[in-house]
């Protein structure tokens, strides 16, 4: 058995026109309630996929994509995807051996309906460092650019109309799809891309997210895989969810446990009373599938350090850092109105942060980031049943959820996601799918 | 798209009977080099497999197997293997989110040419408490015991001939095949059984395996999944091992990090000029695919303990440490014989192990076991390059690889395995594929 795409020609989408036809977006299809979407895999019946397979050492060649010629197979793998699933063997490498990678990223449509990509670059360059971590070929910049792309191309009809929190997800992913039972690189590898149009990540949470402060389960250690988006970190992070959310939490929030553990093995040696302390050494890390942000009353805003190598570089982390940066003057009047504190001044870190400093007041306002969350903000976080006691609140506004920094910070992504707001520091992170390959893919 | 069994009649075995009809099982089959199979995917051709779906919050019912009556799907969900690809949805949750425990197990023919299973029953125990910490549901004990049954007697033209190493490798697998984008559990789930006939584990390892101890890479931490035989685990170990090999190493052995860490910060904050030992302090784990063995010179055999969560419960590990205490004597015997010391006395551990107990002469032999591996012994443990410093050798026989005591715990455990060899621990740790359902799934 050999795992290769799905080849009749029944399966395919019949309208797929040559790669050198450039085609318009096409609005919002009428019949789909787009602003009712739950965050899951919506409407399967209108979309297709594009699905490429390789059993070369070298991995993705001409074949799948010709810079040169904007001609390959890439073109012609396009699939309907309620009627294809994939033939995969069941000694495939990435069912036994979890040798997945993944991205996601979001397609908006703007004020003028017109379709905006948001920074899809830096998936890649993640993307590729992934593969390389988990022995899998990487595709180039440009087959990767060039396969989400034509894929949205061939979906603009679900991209859902311009609103808030509401885009079309687009998930490229690459796997060893060849058959084996030893552990070592697979002998065939599949390059997916697939969408599906979303509404908001946390529904339910307009108060703000009740998050749990995990100090028993380990989502990633150093040395580990934990910045690499690959599919083990979501089933080491499933069951701590489901059973944050039996408690009343929206998510957890992950902890570096091994500075956990070094704290109460030290207060233990000592004999020390303070040993319930011990969590205040603690490093946090991240949520199940969203990085995190603290406001700091003294105008520092930090999110934790990639340095430890043991939490996902978010696109959307990334995003805020910059937006922090480029806005600073904005947000400090914000903050300033909002403390009556004139003296403090906003400033962006990616350092090692711990329990212990959010305690006292420090952090007054906190938040998440994520491709699927956006940016929501965070109103508690707190240990649960047997764990050491730990409970912080932030600030809340009264009409919005979240602080005023954090309010202000979601609307400067939202307005930049959709071409309102350009900075420096910002520029070049829309990319229209209607482009040319040359303008899509360009550095 | 619904990711079902395929239902096409004509990619099932014809030879199917009813379930009531027992059939004897075949000789291996004519045209098979079975001497020369390599620990790969062998002969897919000549396989079936068993595909069962489920999507009732329950999980397995009746349906899928009843024990009353020993009817159900099971028995009429056989695919040939290679005409059969599994149809899966390119979002489905073990894929994307890594939801996937499988398991895997031998059967042997005794020297009459008899199938014997070894202990299947320990592989459901395994599997049922990998389910619950994948959000996966379980099957009953008898529907998998029954699954690997009728699996064998689909297939037993490929059980290898008795000889060395010489095995149809079983796996079971469970795994999230409903197709989702949020993190939860799946909507569908399929449970597999596939085989494959094989030969040894590591080739070219007759002057005993060049381990390297990995330092800079993480297997497993504590709280996380490091004792679920879930695919992540191998994801994590696989592009360390590929580094590995091309240091000229056969495999990596693991370290809890963490004490490493904690160690090498220690001896930093005090300046101390033996900070070159930190490594010392380190907790040992298990290979890539296999757990270890030390055989230290006061005659205990230590095997790494499973308390701290972070490593695999293997089956062999487990059957050794009965072997060593139910022919403790006998082992002794051979200490003796081997380094004249006839004060010495064999026993078995499983507990911490520092790297730094190796050193000294105090470890004389080492080994590792696994499903895959058998039992193989260890030459030499060392750092690779950029790492601290460590080597160890291990006492090797002039005829046969391994020391004394490893040498004769390997007899054992293959005479056991084929029923030459019996006593009080390993009663009923085989099991006849070609006996009664009662009698295979007994307690």
């Amino acid at each position: 058995m050999t795992s290769e795409a799905p080849s009749s020609s029944s399966t395919k989408r019949s309208s797929i026109g040559p790669t050198t036809t450039r085609r318009s977006s096409l609005p919002p299809k009428d019949g789909i309630d787009f602003d009712n979407l739950p965050w899951n895999l919506n409407h399967p019946e209108e979309h297709t996929y594009v699905h490429l397979t390789t059993t070369t050492a070298d991995g993705w060649t001409k074949e799948h994509y010709d810079l040169e010629t904007d001609q390959g197979t890439l073109f012609d793998s396009v699939y309907n995807y309620d009627e294809s699933p994939l033939p995969l063997s069941p000694a495939c490498a990435s069912l036994n051996y979890g040798t997945t990678i993944w991205e996601g990223l979001k397609c908006y449509r703007n004020k003028n309906g017109d379709p905006v990509v948001f920074r899809p670059d830096r998936n890649f360059y993640r993307f590729q460092y992934g593969a390389e971590q988990m022995s899998l070929p990487p595709p180039s910049r440009e087959l990767f650019l060039r396969g989400i792309q034509h894929t949205l191309q061939q979906n603009s009809h679900i991209i859902p109309p311009h609103g808030e929190g509401m885009k079309l997800y687009i998930r490229p992913m690459l796997l060893g799809s060849g058959q084996q039972l030893g552990l070592y690189p697979s002998s065939q590898f599949s390059l997916l891309f697939y969408v599906s149009p979303t509404g908001n990540y946390f529904k339910n949470a307009t108060g703000g997210l009740n998050i749990h402060l995990e100090t028993k389960r380990c989502r990633a250690a150093r040395g580990g895989l934990g910045n690499v988006k690959c599919s083990g970190n979501y089933a080491v992070a499933l069951k701590p969810l489901m059973d944050a959310k039996k408690q009343g939490f929206h998510d957890n929030l992950f902890l570096e446990l091994e500075t956990y553990h070094q704290a109460k093995d030290k207060a233990g040696e000592e004999n020390d009373s303070s040993s319930s302390s011990a969590l205040d050494s603690a490093i946090l890390q991240e949520m199940s599938a969203a990085n995190v942000f603290f406001v700091f009353k003294n105008g520092e805003i930090v999110t934790p350090s990639l340095d430890r190598g043991t939490i996902l570089p978010g696109i959307t982390r990334d995003s805020v850092i910059t937006i922090v940066n480029d806005f600073a003057d904005e947000l400090t009047d914000a903050m300033i109105q909002s403390t009556g504190d004139a003296t403090v001044k906003v400033t962006v870190s990616s350092r090692d942060v711990t329990c212990g400093e959010l305690k006292y007041g420090n952090a007054t306002e906190a938040f998440c980031t994520g491709t699927a969350a956006e940016l929501v903000p965070i109103a508690r976080l707190a240990t649960g049943t047997d764990e050491e006691p730990f409970e912080v609140n932030f600030t809340h506004g009264k009409a919005l959820p979240g602080g005023p920094v954090t309010v202000t910070i979601l609307k400067m992504l939202r307005e930049i996601m959709v071409g309102d707001r350009t900075s420096k520091g910002t520029e070049g992170w829309l990319r229209d799918p209607f482009s040319s390959p040359e303008e899509f893919c360009k550095e």
